[in-house]
């Protein structure tokens, strides 16, 4: 999840001259991480080892209405397939991956987890890509598609869903696989379409795995301030001193941007290749790292949106605490902060305005339905004082996207509001996974809803930890949690297999015996 | 449920020629009965001796994209309040009726039940009409939004079901009563809305009594051939001699036709104010009365599309059998048909192109989305054999509206093959009630599925007899049957108050003392 429009906002609102600075360093509610990142393997046939077919759908850009014959629109949605270790055929299991806010191959090379627990249940497996994310563009081409509020009118979480809805039927039909059991699988937005998508299209799945899901960030379900209260608690539980040193650096870093040359000290100091114009471009580089540091606070090194060491938190807080007697504030801020932007060392400057990837398809969700409402107050935060204003906010999304929020419609076509009782009554066979070092845990359901809707919750897990391809580094309670996930999902496919479950049976004897 | 584009079809398919003129006769899936009429109160604060207020709500034409600001549209919805025995207040019980396609005080009229349940729960009770019908009209005029494809690309079940949450959801929030419990009715087409709403926004409401709602009545889910099988039954159980002289008189009605001066002499027969220009005219409008016969086959007298004595197909069919011996066949059927098209005897000549409302929105719907194949084999049928052409069929939509249907929707969206395993994983609390005379019987659900989703079947009930207004000649089996219904819907206010339902004990107890 992309924070609105947050270069824009900060422009519109400097421009306005609204507010002191300070106050708008967190602005920005906060990116899931990597939404448009490119996958890091080829485009070829497999992404982080993992072997599929790209394929496409042709969808239709809008599923709830019927327009004439002329006015019918259509966009080619990017799929992939893999066997992994041999499908069982029509009426084996289908693995599928409810693609998020970015290039679905980058999805699949960084959700191991799905790959690598199709050959035990001999399942066959689908990552499918978000409209207007990675090539799944409407219009013939991401220019095209985000050209304005008109040709990004359906990018909505509504038509995501219907898109995986229609994809699935069409497929397994093709397939003849319509007896199938479908496992939904998702992390971050992903894992919110998943779990919608089980509440919403029962029909489709026999269950789905919705990890690190916020579905509960909306509104005033949860506390607005729980975000930033647990990214700060990330860093307090690392070092007191740390936390304090952030904490205390807003306040130097907003007095040098106002002293004469503070500016250019700032640019030096942080080794900037431009001269800053504000420093609140600094603040909001800052935070932002703090919070995605939060979120891939993962216990081994990993290459998700960054090249990370293990525990990264530690690393910073040590590079903040560990610089000699003397050392400034901010420059032990740098310290710190190089460890997420700069960990293999070979950057010499940073770009504060470089956005490869222009204006995120996220930013649009926000500034549409996906309205998150985030604070944050100075009793447990160590971020500057922040109130939501949603009018304000509001108004910068009519500025900048020529659209208006509906802010309320999520709960009002999801629910959200005495979840568990819908949850208790409606759901059925969800794993909500959540890893509490994981700022969007504030948002996830927590506690078990019922014999079938589980949470599952990892008290030093991060963002969707579970998902991550396995490594030599995965802590035991990691490895032990991702066998408890699995073991539920052998529940769900028995329970849609009964007696007659032979494809299954087999594929699962084949396994043991293979193993 | 209206036949998708009766006249427009039989045109469209006379001009081509294609086949014989007694195949055309079925052509016409029947209509739900009495979509477009008109009130039979005025339209002010009460119909049928309901006393109610008329409101409007600002509703979005799209629920699901986000047009520009300068695009988006909006229409005024109509809804009509009423506190009949008086709202117990915020907390109190809301009886919400999901209009369906018609004038939402016709509804109101002929849904008796609501209303006089009401009082009992100290319910409010709100009929909310359906977008584009009634008043409930996009761009501001009926002429408008029944415009082109382009004008009527909204009116989709999809959208009329978020109009609902969003209506119901705002209505709450004003009133204070986010705490009280909904519960959800709707008669045929919007019996399939209270069930999917029931399914899709388990949040919003407790429960629905979806009353001879077909929502299965897509695809090959149930037998094509059922719809007219069950007519035919209607007429068999009354009368062999009446099904054989109906069964027997469509191929004389053909050979009539095709005689010299045989349209002028049916003319005649059947006391037509304009003489035929073929016989298929004649043959559709007689088989859309004995569809419409079978749907208000009621035990009682009833005015709904038509005012009809009490059991009309025994009356039909007496008509029919009493003529003296050397009546023809077409003779006998102008005796019989004359009791449901001019039971009061006041008409002095009929006019098959009588269509005071025009191209009707069922047509639209069922050219989109509400594809419900139906054919009629000679096997168990009176009616002729007609096979279902789906591209036969997709054609003359693209050629009457511009538009082409999507006939693997409704159960993509809703779901529908095996509908018992989701029903009973997922949905609770609803009530399907089917009465077997009904013909749309065939397409609901017949079976419990769960504790909660309960099937009440009325063997000798017809299309939703049991929402329509109390009478005193209601038969006992009517009056039990919908004290089940009522029963059923107190356990679901009970569960939803539990220990802490205050309000609705207290309604209950007033209600027995003042009983």
């Amino acid at each position: 999840m992309h924070p609105p429009r947050r270069r824009l906002l900060l422009l519109l609102l400097l421009s306005l001259g609204l507010l002191p600075a300070v106050t708008w360093a967190l602005l920005a509610p906060p990116r899931f991480p990597g939404p448009d990142a490119r996958p890091r393997a080829g485009a070829g046939n497999g992404v982080g080892g993992y072997e599929f077919e790209t394929r496409y759908f042709r969808q239709r850009l809008d599923h709830f209405s019927f327009p004439g014959v002329g006015d019918e629109e259509f966009f080619q949605q990017r799929y992939l397939v893999g066997r992994a270790g041999g499908w069982a055929g029509p009426g084996g299991p289908i693995f599928f991956y409810c693609g998020n806010e970015g290039d679905i191959a980058w999805f699949a090379a960084n959700s191991g987890l799905v790959w690598e627990a199709a050959p035990r249940f001999a399942a066959l497996v689908v990552f499918a890509e978000h409209r207007y994310y990675g090539e799944s563009m409407p219009f013939g081409s991401k220019d095209k598609a985000y050209n304005n509020s008109r040709s990004l009118a359906h990018l909505t979480a509504e038509q995501a869903l219907a898109d995986y809805a229609v994809l699935l039927t069409d497929l397994k039909r093709n397939l003849s696989a319509e007896a199938s059991p479908v496992v939904l699988f998702g992390g971050s937005y992903g894992g919110m379409l998943a779990a919608w998508m089980r509440l919403k299209y029962p029909h489709i799945s026999v269950g789905a795995l919705a990890s690190s899901a916020p579905i509960l960030q909306f509104e005033d379900i949860v506390p607005c301030a729980i975000f930033y209260d647990l990214v700060s608690n990330d860093f307090k539980r690392e070092s007191l001193g740390c936390f304090q040193t952030i904490k205390d650096s807003w306040k130097e870093l907003d007095e040098q941007g106002n002293a004469q040359d503070g500016l250019l000290k700032l640019s030096k100091t942080f080794h900037l290749c431009q001269t800053l114009k504000s420093s609140e471009a600094l603040s909001d580089w800052l935070s932002s790292a703090y919070s995605y540091l939060a979120m891939v606070d993962y216990p081994m090194s990993s290459d998700f949106l960054m090249p990370l060491p293990a525990s990264p938190i530690k690393e910073v807080c040590r590079n903040i605490d560990k610089q000699p007697e003397g050392t400034s504030t901010l420059e032990r801020i740098y310290a710190g902060v190089n460890v997420y932007y700069n960990y293999t060392g070979t950057v010499d400057c940073f770009d504060l305005d470089d956005d490869p990837h222009g204006m995120g398809g996220w930013d649009w969700q926000a500034c549409t339905e996906m309205v998150m409402p985030m604070t944050s107050s100075e009793d447990l935060s160590m971020f500057p004082r922040y109130e939501f204003d949603y009018g304000l906010y509001a108004d910068n999304c009519v500025k900048s996207f020529g659209v208006r929020p509906r802010p309320r419609w999520i709960t009002t076509e999801f629910g959200g509001h005495n979840i568990s009782s819908v949850l208790d009554k409606f759901g059925s066979n969800i794993i909500f996974f959540n890893g509490l070092l994981d700022p969007w845990s504030g948002g996830g359901v927590l506690k078990n809803i019922s014999s079938s809707v589980i949470a599952i919750v990892a008290p030093l897990g991060a963002h969707h930890i579970d998902l991550r391809p396995a490594t030599k580094e995965d802590p035991d309670w990691l490895v032990s949690l991702r066998e408890s996930e699995l073991e539920i999902i052998s529940v769900w496919l028995s329970d849609h297999y009964g007696a007659g479950g032979v494809l299954f049976q087999n594929a699962a004897a084949n396994d043991q015996a293979a193993s």
